[in-house]
């Protein structure tokens, strides 16, 4: 059965088409840099958002109208949604998807049973991926929804929790490799805290690192070749998560000599919850080696929530392209679109715009930033605003040559100090030109 | 002298010009639905932001290189700062400033030569006036510098404070109307509290409204025609600012019965501080009559300052000017850039590249919203949306013919309620093909 | 059968009781200014968050363990919470509680249906009502849960909707007034917007307004003598509510002359995320004569959503009982816990401790705030502050005889103005003292 | 002659004392586990807010009435400061002070000037200390209050700027080894960025690694053996500073191997700006051995920038002492009042009760916390609800035995887990108890 019937192939007609139902400004074969734009942005659809989620929130019912909403069997429905999937991919020309455990296969009465279902599904995605253009981008288990995870996973108080997301994520190692995935992301739902008054922190992080380390091992002993990636997040489900932002997580990898086995994804609206630009927590990610993979949404600066809308602001997604094609594009990673439609964008069709007004956003916001770099527009300002660095006393300090007695002697002898202007409004000025005159 | 030497006039030259002293957007001639863009848009410059501030923050020292910085008597530099503001308002090409009784002139030993110096720089800027294209859009009271506001000027526990601001007032009144100024503004500096631990609300309230009943009761007594507004801002300097935003200044104004003499001047970052986008209190004043003129900056999101930047998000200015347009265009009030150069922006070239970001944003904004009304691209949208109160029940609703009883009646014998998506996605996405592609 | 098997009647101990289920600060009976602590403090429980909620969160299914959990007819759950709500007021002996219609009932299949079961279950709780020492204190309806109400309900941009909300109060001040209810709340669940590109904020506020009227019209004529109340909310479930803060609701009350008829319902979290403190909204709502009513809670600072936590901040409490005695004590409100406990506190025990909490909490704090009025603490220092608006030109100025020519006079010849320090370090010293030595 | 002659020593009066200028919760020889109270505290008074800062804010002029307003000259006003500094501490019984160069003395026309001014005052200061019983907690330099700073210092864009920064640096760490400070802290005062557009990142963290590894190594060459400290802060005066929060001091840190030289000094209200609970930060810091001392102070949770109140909260007092006990107690750190009596608290009297108002908070709160760790309150509940990693699997898994395949095996046959409740409410209500009953 066609389960998007009013909704044609997804092709570019261009900025001034009338159509809805086409890209205005990604053209996925126009060729740039040597490879088609596809290739550059590696769009994803998470299948989370698009197929799993009904549509609540915390005042208000279901509300998506989906075209399995008749059938009532968990598997029955899973098994609608896969071929739903397929016809989706196809129907936007999306290269990657992306899942949690949960949100293709339902939970059973037990592990067993869950397990059974989830190799059920995973057969008839595989089967679906052998004629599909469109892989795996990453997989993840779902270690928050179920309540045994009410205190955390990796770091609940109750052992037989840690050891049951053992087996989960065990389990979701094996199918993200089963299907090809290019990466396995760790979002940690729960780890984190509610108050600290009841909360042993260094044990519950002491025991993160070590299900990580468990994690590693595993994903060496079956050969999974995927890029491990950590995903950021301030707050929400928990009142302070431990995976705060890009630093933090930095900071426990290298206290728990883990840094060589992960990279972060970083998500839009994590980065504003925790008080960072998108652009911030790219740039930190992109310096530290550490920028694997992108969630690809945005937030409303004005609600303190994650609201997972998609990302339409062509600014951010310029400045956001802008970071990767400095790191040299992306390798295994790329943008998982962590966005649902509103609450009130019910019908199946807005799951289409949803993806396409992001994907022309960020088509567009790629073409901006290339062009940004290709011309050197910041880079050369920022050649010359540093080039004290490169030459006399500031070459000296870069190589270690310097001391606090040679600066202090420096210092004494140098009568007058001379900054420039940082000329934040003329950049400001011309980013506006390269956005709005292309 | 000539202040700004480095400075060309500046003039349009189009979105590919490579040169920073021209608008790219802004060509201040172009005819618009009748009349120049000029017109439309009514940019003002803030005279202290551009003259008299000079780059101090709450760490640090005054960084601003101005070319009155040799002189230091507080009257030569008054001055030096006209005759410099005279050359950037015609170099800029820019119809309206706006000041503080206090930026322009400094204070003296107490309140009477104060004045004098007031009266002695109100006369050269009259002079001035009397050649230049550039006119006052508004004047103001600096209530909230000197010490003595430390508790509030109208609101102040200090009889003696609400007497000085009176007279402050009356004067300000005055010259404003002597320099033709279009409106007056209060911005309630200090009113508000620190603590409500001492403080007497509801007497503070009260004699905020006797104070504007008497600013109301002195220009009509002086014959000023000009409009009064009130500037909303929800905190800074105070914990807590009684003109909070604009509904609870439009609560005020009904309560003292003062809502037939004033008008709101709404800025975007005060807008943004108070937890609402600039939009919807332009909005919620437009819909209300009370919107008269606009503070044009832009804050940071994740900042809980003032920051005052100059505004070059252009989606921010294409919703700000569609609520001017459907508001029928300005009648006194305008654009005043409220905006400051960063403290790291200090040479007075930067004061230009503000500026022409600045227009060039609101410039583009305004003409791609201008094309969003024409084409009625949000208003079809929403009469669709709306139809079902232009007949039936909905119809029986607006006029007042419906009551609970017949709507129960309704209700019941009504078996399904049909909604339609809201299509949130769909409206953003053809934002931004007006945005990226005209 | 005992629902709550293993919790006993809850008394009073003192603060020295290591007996969870007990009271530490709340002695119901202590006589205070003439009347007993339980006649001031007037704690309602809400029955949505104590019996309803489930522990659901948008990254989580229900965690809370209910005695009716096994039960899978909603008519049965529906009696089963009925018959454990009365065990819990006796237990807990609570004065009132508080309900949304469809808290109490189930929703059947069509709106007759629905009213159905809600009959069904009104008369069960009014028969308990006859022997319980504990009462209504205010009913509402649920206008946020059903899909229908997507858009809004009195704010919807389908009329249709807008019926059935109006249905829906019609019935839910019927029961009300039926089950003796004292004040009927207004909180306007999905009344606001999600994005401006696609709303009629105009429409929709003359709406509202209708709506409201209507809503007074039917009180009136069925006799209902409740206090109406609104309960303000700046965001969630919606981007921006209408009922934004207590300011904007009485902007919206006066322009809509509907300020006659209604009260307020102040929230402590609603407040805290509209940027106000707790104190400042009931502040605000006093000298107005606005503050009706009551949502004991408390937000999380950090966190940008409602998270409805039992107050247990005595500062809080204090400050917040010193308005409610400020203002003469309560009249038809009270103190109603629209508090749940933690989604990690899921035991049936934890609800008794949660209210035991957040009754200490405030009893707490009503003590010391009635020992600030009573020693005139703060009274005296705010009368010493304000004293120069009861002599010579203050009293002018407050008598409405000053004017802006007679005290630019006053000022010209003032040569000095003295301010005295605002003391906010030393107030807040001897709140600490009274918080903490008595 | 006596600076402050209106205020007499200052003692322990005890919680009824209605003495403003008496201790009410702190009795600093009060002896509690082996030794007086005011060896626990370890309270200090910062310079910079106490004898140098007079008033100013973004919107206004000074206000502080201060026994040295009448004078002119710089180094006349330095030399006053010392003096009354000095009667400061004595009559307020206070064991240490704080400052930065630039606080007890004024830049010359040169660094040799100013060298030579700071060289005059630390040989006053020197004198003082001889006999006065307060000693110096820690020294600090400026580097963000002068012009030169506008880019940063340490990660300026000019190696001009940072040389004159390393001179400054180790002037500062000579004088405070000379005048015997326990600690030297780094604040980044400037140390971040406005916009990333003209930001070289990666360079300006690798050339603050640089900056820090120059001052160990200095401090080890002169002999200096206080412990260097790292003060994070997340933005202001910078839109991003670079040290945001201890986490991310932690990952520099470590990423620069500079881990073993450097702890933090955690400021309460940086802890709030950053998104985090002060106890959040002092757990972190706690448990990662990298807690050195703290900034004792409070911001106001609605406002978004550094309010630096004097810290009245006592709830927030007790936590961040439990931590400090918790630890062990303060090793060379303390708690340094960065705090200012607010604007409108001019009167030199403010000086003192806004100290007395924080020293009895955390006096207040260390008592409590003292007892709810002798008590073993939160330890014994912590104890049981982690007991599952002491036994069975879960000791297993903290010993490093187990693996996702034994993990997944245990959980395969693990049929039902059963959590129990955090109980949040209930702790929160005993630490009530703790509170508001001792």
């Amino acid at each position: 059965m066609e389960y998007f019937k009013n909704v044609p192939q997804i092709k570019y007609e261009g900025p001034k088409s009338n159509n809805p139902y086409a890209f205005k400004f990604y053209n996925p074969d126009e060729i740039i840099d040597g490879k088609p734009l596809k290739e550059h942005l590696r769009f994803s659809v998470a299948y989370w958002h698009t197929f799993t989620a009904n549509g609540t929130d915390p005042f208000g019912a279901p509300t998506m109208q989906r075209p399995w909403n008749h059938l009532s069997d968990p598997m029955d429905i899973a098994k609608a949604r896969v071929e739903a999937a397929f016809e989706f991919f196809e129907k936007l020309d999306v290269p990657f998807f992306c899942f949690h455990d949960r949100d293709i296969a339902p939970e059973g009465e037990n592990l067993r049973e869950t397990n059974k279902n989830l190799d059920t599904i995973v057969a008839m995605i595989k089967d679906y991926l052998k004629t599909s253009k469109t892989k795996v981008l990453w997989g993840t288990a779902n270690l928050f929804s179920n309540p045994r995870f009410v205190h955390g996973a990796a770091t609940s108080c109750n052992a037989d929790v840690f050891a049951y997301a053992a087996a989960q994520v065990k389990k979701a190692l094996e199918i993200t490799k089963e299907l090809g995935g290019q990466n396995y992301v760790f979002w940690g739902g729960r780890e984190g805290y509610e108050t600290l008054l009841n909360t042993d922190m260094e044990l519950e992080l002491d025991n993160l690192a070590r299900f990580l380390h468990m994690a590693v091992e595993y994903a060496k002993e079956i050969g999974f070749e995927g890029q491990l990636l950590i995903e950021p997040k301030p707050k929400e489900p928990t009142k302070h998560q431990y995976d705060f932002d890009a630093a933090n997580v930095y900071a426990f990898l290298k206290k728990y000599d883990l840094d060589k086995y992960f990279k972060l994804n970083i998500e839009a609206n994590h980065a504003t919850l925790a008080g960072h630009d998108f652009q911030h927590e790219l740039r930190y990610a992109r310096i530290n080696n550490m920028l694997g993979s992108i969630d690809a949404n945005m937030g409303d600066m004005l609600l303190g929530w994650d609201t997972d809308q998609f990302p339409t602001d062509i600014r951010m997604t310029t400045l956001a392209m802008y970071e990767v094609i400095k790191m040299g594009g992306f390798d295994k990673g790329g943008l998982n679109f962590d966005a649902k439609v509103r609450r009130a964008s019910f019908e199946p069709e807005d799951l289409f715009l949803g993806h396409i007004a992001g994907m022309d956003a960020f088509a567009k916001g790629f073409k901006v930033a290339y062009k940004l770099v290709k011309d050197g527009v910041f880079d050369r300002f920022i050649e010359e605003r540093y080039k004290s660095y490169r030459e006399g006393i500031g070459a000296e300090i870069v190589s270690g040559k310097a001391n606090f007695k040679t600066l202090e002697e420096y210092a004494l002898n140098n009568p007058k100090i001379e900054n420039k202007s940082g000329k934040q409004e003329l950049l400001e000025s011309i980013l506006n030109q390269y956005l709005f005159s292309e």
